[in-house]
């Protein structure tokens, strides 16, 4: 199921995409229609029921369809106004340095870290799939895109063994860990750098876990105005997901509705000889295979 | 006016320290009883209220010291349990790095940062006064402390001006940054050796700005049983309140709720030669004059 949150005369709401049409169902005015009282309210709600959630959505979906006015219950993809699928994260979102061998090498690291590095981007700076991006031009000239694949935490946990590690997943979505190279490395610490307001895309979808039972075959295409930047495949991320969700549960506690970026492959402006950072006009579009394609244009 | 955080019967309440008592006014309780509708129902939504919020609750207080039966409208502090005045900030908590520089020199820099160094802790590490916290063993032999004061803002904004600066912010508390060096030092970017489950206690109270007028003129003494470890004072901050503000908007939108760290001066126990850490047993007070005492052993 390809879930999606959205703005809908004011409501932030979600559901799932139509199947062939550029269309949400509105799951929760379905709810009310067929009287489900027992509905989430919101995503993260949802999120937390897992896959009981998302039969609880396609049950709904398979009502309204055969119902008198199907038509009652979409949304045209021209009405709404898209959000982050999670529109706000519980914290900040937890992002995975160089995990990538060759991204590591473009930055000028002799190896990759051999301990997990993990950042985190504000959840001020989250934006949704076609949303216009600022540049940020009054405070850095050096604004950079890295592709990735995003895992959504469906379960909390702490210490989670790597047995389980999946079980702890709901879904994944492709992100763009946007990135102003010259505060990150001013500041020494990644967090001001990765956290201007609109820095933090996400979408268009969760792509439900049981749609994606390999996530580690997935290649990452990512372009600025058509020109191939990053050709990479997640089968070569250093830290596995499992890993990553084991190494950060040892420190951290998990929430439904967290957001782990795993890492981007080599490709980013910064990496270029000489380097191309992000100009007013351009557009970045990341594609993630089977997720969908994730599309911002800076102005 | 000094508000905290408690759960009584289970349910997440806030209000005024009673003067003279070992006791909270319970507001909300009060707000009720008077007809008071338009009351904030958590201490966020009350913070973005501000100053008028303050008025408010030091109406509903004197209305019920004046009532007929005040009793009913107070919870002893051994009837209540003690919650990080903030329960949880909207953003992971702010922390700045290195602004003491006799800190900074303790941990083997050369000098003090230039630019501003910000890392976060995950809200899931928010802990309260007097709460009994882990030694977490099983991932680390060197977990410290820090005192610091925390400025809790009230407004949101962006690109803040320095003169407009303490308009955004709501209070002070006292605050321990729990460190695991080892995780800090082997992960490179700090978060996860700063997010350990209670590894950020706040408390015991905000001190309402009204009260405190200069921030910059307190002394922070924290002890480790009784042994004075740390006798510092906001004095020495090398990036004043005001700058903090200034330099973090910049980059990210602030909003009520939000929580900085301002740093810690010398005499962290990995600063001590030989270095000093917690083991279970100890017991921590960090002392910030005019606003109090923050209380935690280790276990």
């Amino acid at each position: 199921m390809k879930l999606l949150s959205f703005r809908y005369e004011g409501n932030i709401l979600f559901g799932p995409k139509v199947k062939k049409e550029e269309a949400v169902w509105d799951v929760r005015s379905i709810a009310e229609a067929f009287g489900e009282t027992d509905f989430p309210t919101t995503i993260i709600e949802g999120i937390k029921e897992g896959l009981q959630f998302v039969e609880k959505v396609r049950k709904l979906t398979e009502q309204a369809k055969t119902s008198e006015n199907p038509e009652q219950f979409k949304h045209d993809f021209t009405k709404i106004e898209w959000l982050s699928p999670v529109p706000r994260t519980p914290k900040n979102v937890l992002c995975v340095g160089k995990n990538y061998a060759d991204h590591a090498a473009e930055m000028g690291s002799d190896a990759p870290p051999e301990k997990l590095m993990i950042f985190t981007k504000s959840p001020t700076a989250l934006a949704a799939d076609e949303q216009v991006l600022p540049v940020h031009a009054e405070v850095t000239q050096n604004l950079d895109y890295e592709g990735e694949l995003a895992v959504v935490i469906g379960k909390k946990g702490r210490n989670i063994p790597k047995q389980l590690a999946y079980d702890y997943v709901f879904g994944y979505s492709i992100a763009n860990d946007i990135t102003a190279r010259d505060i990150q490395s001013a500041h020494k610490q990644y967090f001001l750098g990765k956290s201007l307001d609109g820095s933090c895309p996400i979408g268009p979808y969760i792509v439900t876990k049981d749609e994606l039972p390999n996530p580690h075959n997935l290649s990452i295409v990512t372009k600025v105005n058509d020109e191939v930047r990053q050709n990479g495949h997640t089968a070569n991320m250093i830290f596995k997901i499992d890993e990553l969700i084991v190494e950060i549960s040892k420190y951290v506690t998990l929430e439904p509705g967290d957001v782990i970026l795993t890492g981007t492959p080599a490709g980013v402006g910064k990496g270029m000889n000489p380097p191309k950072f992000l100009r007013a006009g351009d557009t970045v579009q990341i594609a993630v295979e089977g997720i969908g394609t994730l599309v911002n244009r800076f102005a």
